[in-house]
């Protein structure tokens, strides 16, 4: 790793990816919570870094070993509140064990998102104000506890993101009517990502990358804007070199002043 | 009409639809508002209803006459405000006229939804916490000027409408990951529609139709939930009975307690 330390990588039941079996490690089902401790004791882990994507999953499916069936109805209640208090009492499960847990920017090479211009051309006075409302929706959105996005355009708020993800909140914004969303020709309205106000920061974090670029462009958007140290630019250099060719801003506002 | 008054349909150009072709009426553009007050006067007509859907017009494309070149400033400045200060606009236009604005329930047979169940089984205590749930996040949606409806199903909260209709939402929802939402063998999740707080409410209530039905069986929720007195219900009958059959609920919750 960058940083100089091992990896060890322990991989989800139904969320492998293959790409990660060449580093040591291995696989766990989501409710063998005592096998993975064991598993990162005996490899000397300390740190411990939760990254990809993992779904919510049918709890009456899973199959707990017995750290596991100690967890689980706390891990049920816990959901029942939304994603975030799942997540931050996982982080808490293996905090009350001795590990460390870090961000994904801590761990590898990718970019906690800077403040200001960070590609593509400078934001117009009315693509700021674009941005503005859409980083005060986003964050009411993130209070709430459903998502990290939304997208304005013209002052009107054309999507909102859920469950559905930010890939396909932008496919659906290139569906919508003509009249109220730009085009390749006429760019109009902007994207933003920010983390909700409450929410652990180490892990979760909004993500930009080359397709969300892809479909900031497809659907006719300006630019992007997201929360200084707020979102992970994953390969920072190609998604730079992205938005300069496809004319789109990256854009990043500071948490507490807003955009 | 069924209250025993002559209609005059003045349909807009964009949005004409072939079933009205039957009724007195004329065709107008969107900004020609001198021309639709004279032929009201011409035919009559004291009272006015707003029915169908217009999508938001390319501002720059309109071709007022006189009238509608005096308001078309005003009007954009309260597009930007959003949807709902649009459309609080166009009422005073003609209330300023000395036109009478009346809602779609008074004007046809549509139901004003009532409280209560009004059709399918009864929900469970776990259907009403999503239902309340939904609802929350809904009044919340519209205070943002942001959309009429959400889903939520065992808490989570799986999407919120925006720009994109309920039918569009309720198709993306069938399409989450199953593990989060119901499917037609284990019904999960609930529908709910209301109005923005602060919107005009003798137009744009939200609508319950059969294809809204449809579509909630589709994405494998248990029903629909709606503010009584905050919703119409197009073709109660048809509604009631599709309802039955496909052991969907709905359910009108009163507007100041709440679900």
């Amino acid at each position: 790793m960058a940083r100089g330390q091992g990896v060890y990588v322990l991989r989800l039941k139904g969320f492998e990816e293959a790409e990660l079996e060449r580093f040591p490690g291995e696989v766990s089902g989501l409710a063998e919570i005592g096998k993975a401790f064991n598993a990162f004791r005996k490899a000397g882990c300390q740190q411990i870094c939760f990254a990809g994507i993992v779904k919510r999953p049918d709890f009456k499916a899973l199959k707990p070993d017995m750290k596991g069936m100690s967890l689980l109805p706390k891990a049920i209640s816990a959901a029942r509140k939304g994603d975030d208090a799942l997540l931050s009492f996982m982080i808490k499960v293996f905090e009350d064990e001795g590990f460390e847990i870090i961000g994904a920017d801590e761990a590898a090479g990718n970019l906690k998102a800077p403040t200001g211009l960070l590609a593509g051309p400078a934001p117009s006075d009315e693509e700021l104000q674009d941005l503005r409302k859409a980083a005060q929706v986003a964050l009411e959105i993130g209070r709430l506890d459903i998502g990290q996005g939304a997208i304005v355009a013209n002052g009107l708020v054309l999507c909102v993101e859920a469950q559905e993800g930010t890939d396909e909140m932008l496919k659906r914004c290139a569906e919508l009517p003509d009249e109220i969303r730009g085009s390749a020709e006429a760019r109009l309205g902007v994207l933003v990502k920010r983390p909700k106000p409450q929410q652990e920061r180490r892990i979760d974090l909004p993500t930009i990358g080359t397709r969300t670029l892809e479909g900031v462009a497809a659907a006719g958007l300006t630019g992007i804007g997201y929360e200084a140290d707020g979102a992970l630019i994953i390969d920072v250099d190609a998604v730079r070199d992205l938005a300069d060719r496809l004319g789109v801003f990256l854009y990043g506002f500071p948490k507490d002043q807003g955009p």
